[in-house]
């Protein structure tokens, strides 16, 4: 890998199932590189969920050491118990890229939909569709769950080639990077 | 240490204030370890604020090696965006007692109240007051947002030598321990 390449994550941290895409971007060309699901359903507890969480997604940064992780931000939910279940799974998956030292950055849903294909309100199957294109590879029925994890890959992608580009209400973490060089790598 | 003593850390996770507490069980008897904040209201963003979170509860594991963590349950938030961002901010921190194997437990804010003064809906001062009395301790007042860490922390003392008492509501990591006991010390 040279130092123009740089190996993105995409995690969508649900309560349900975890997804994870990672690409290679090297300079404004990018490529597939892999994408699978956790299942979360067969853990008994809800601690147990986070506990796979943490594990999971710490293994899955061992594994391609990516140099930044994007995640889903918060969407506008309205059960205020879901959503806390839902902020402690991101959470959890958060800390395991904090604990890897790793940037994390994160994009709202419809930015990532109109980052990927150019709708805000793109379907599943259409984000699916033109991720198989945008990525030449053919994206496994069974892992349609995962296909939102390498669309925000992707939509970070886009954000470091075209910063200008039209991927608001991003947050990065560009400003506690500059203020803590000593926490990165 | 001897076996019949366990050290307990009670952490209360917010989005400004972290509190924590720790206490000795021996036996029946409890003693005052320590209690402290984290005020994660001079950092600049969410992210900063979750690796702050992260950071600083392992290094209280680290510091004291609790035998087991209690945090506070999901109370009943109105704000669905609030509830994310808290939500966010416990998954940070009980993500750190994963990391350290430490197994986890929580407890409704009303449980808790009930467990240590007898009243559910007790103020914060009186809390504090109990506590200091129960714990034969000064609380300062500079750490007063650290007593409901404390007073959670007394709460799964309760649990533990009584676990038939009225401490509804809670969800124990026990099935979780016994199906990996691998990942426990």
């Amino acid at each position: 890998m040279n130092d123009a390449q740089r190996v993105i994550l995409g995690i969508d941290p649900g309560t349900m199932i975890l997804g994870y895409g990672v690409i290679l971007a090297d300079r404004r060309k990018v490529h597939y590189v892999d994408m699978g699901v956790v299942d979360l359903r067969k853990e008994k507890d809800h601690f147990a969920k986070l506990n796979t969480i943490f594990t999971e997604v710490s293994r899955i940064i061992s594994r391609y050491t990516p140099d930044d992780v994007a995640v889903e931000a918060p969407f506008y939910g309205k059960n205020p118990q879901v959503m806390l279940k839902l902020g402690r799974a991101q959470g959890a998956a958060i800390a395991a890229a904090i604990a890897a030292n790793v940037p994390i950055f994160e994009y709202a849903p419809r930015k990532v939909k109109m980052a990927v294909t150019g709708q805000g309100a793109a379907s599943k199957e259409q984000v699916a569709l033109i991720l198989s294109r945008t990525l030449a590879t053919e994206l496994r029925p069974e892992f349609l769950d995962a296909s939102d994890a390498l669309a925000i890959a992707l939509c970070h992608f886009y954000q470091l080639v075209n910063p200008f580009a039209d991927v608001e209400n991003s947050t990065s973490w560009e400003k506690f990077v500059k203020s803590h060089p000593e926490r990165m790598r």
